[in-house]
């Protein structure tokens, strides 16, 4: 078993009757909707799974779980998701899988949020993982400009096709290569504010528990400062 | 001649040749982009002009002048456009034609801003005219149930068959019914900073010129905090 197919598991058996569960989307969230696809099959789970992707849709409906939208909910009681890097701070860069517009969407409507992710993803501060930015298409050249202008090194992410890639929401994705981000708060600030950006990648102050795979078994750290509102 | 007539009239007489130009959308931007073309035909003026949204660019294909993008252009010199409610402090509320977040992206890349309205449009604060929010369809009734409990008395912006209005760019738009704006910035802030809204009809310390339509005649207004840019 690789590990990402162990925090999936993990993180499943939080799942318990009647819940709404945010189904996150990627690699390791596959793993976390099979196993839930598994308990609804074999011990009858009774739960709703509110998808942040076609493709995480598409996977709950094939695993038989019951999928809503995030609008047909009162509220999320968990998401379990993936993350590309989680910092020291607790604090995640999200949008590998061009899903985070819908990852945060729901993330910020779950009174809980899970992250499963494998020892590797976990670094001292954010910022070698490129930073996602979502983009309205009118206008991006413009914010392509600006953001190397502040030497934020960006680059259209592409699809296999070499056009650039187009997410759920018709929208583009412009990677930020950073190295390390000092300030995310500052930068996630900045980015809230400019025009023509829909969303980015910092998901932070955001984690309640983050499940992570290591060689020698699962660790799970409670985020200190969400431990109030669990 | 009627006021909007007038306002956009005066407004062509500051486009001079070789200026990139945005275009407005709207009753009050219409006659801007007429006067525009007449001088195109007319007088031969050279000019390039970006359009604010679908409409504002068939119009200006009709009038011959030439479109680009705002991403095939460095820059814009100056845009036009009208104002739903300018205030004292000539902050505006505009989106009651729905264009709120191509106008919003022409602007924050245009050198100078001049906004045309008639007299009516002049307020003491924001907030009589409904504000537009621009928002990701997907957690849509989340963020309406938030605007209702910050009581903002939300509405979805409907179309002529009843259905939710689809922006040109996919969204939707909630109105927000305020009354009263009293901390522009403020809510500004907030709406930048909630996930699933894409942009916001507020436009703060964005307009250069003001050219007023009254009974009397056309009054100008230089907005001071703006004049050493211009």
């Amino acid at each position: 078993m690789n590990l990402k197919q162990l925090v999936g598991i993990e993180a499943a058996s939080y799942i318990t009757d009647g819940m709404i569960v945010g189904l996150g989307t990627g690699s390791t969230a596959y793993y976390f909707i099979e196993e839930l696809g598994r308990r609804v099959r074999d011990e009858h789970l009774q739960i709703t799974g509110v998808p942040t992707s076609f493709a995480s849709k598409q996977q709950a409906i094939d695993c038989q779980i019951p999928v809503a939208t995030i609008d047909e909910v009162p509220y999320v009681d968990v998401v379990v998701d993936g993350a590309d890097e989680v910092s020291a701070e607790f604090h995640g860069i999200k949008g590998g899988g061009a899903a985070l517009l819908f990852e945060k969407i729901v993330a910020s409507n779950s009174k809980q949020v899970i992250w499963i992710v494998d020892e590797s993803k976990l670094v001292e501060h954010l910022g070698n993982f490129p930073l996602p930015i979502e983009v309205i298409p009118y206008g991006e050249e413009q914010l392509f400009s600006y953001f190397e202008s502040q030497e934020y090194h960006p680059t259209f992410r592409l699809d296999q096709d070499g056009e650039k890639l187009v997410t759920d929401c018709k929208h583009h994705i412009i990677d930020l290569h950073l190295e390390e981000i000092r300030a995310p708060h500052a930068l996630a600030d900045e980015l809230d504010h400019l025009v023509g950006v829909v969303e980015h990648g910092l998901f932070l102050d955001m984690a309640h528990t983050i499940i992570v795979g290591a060689a020698d078994g699962v660790k799970t750290i409670h985020v200190p400062s969400k431990t109030d509102t669990l």
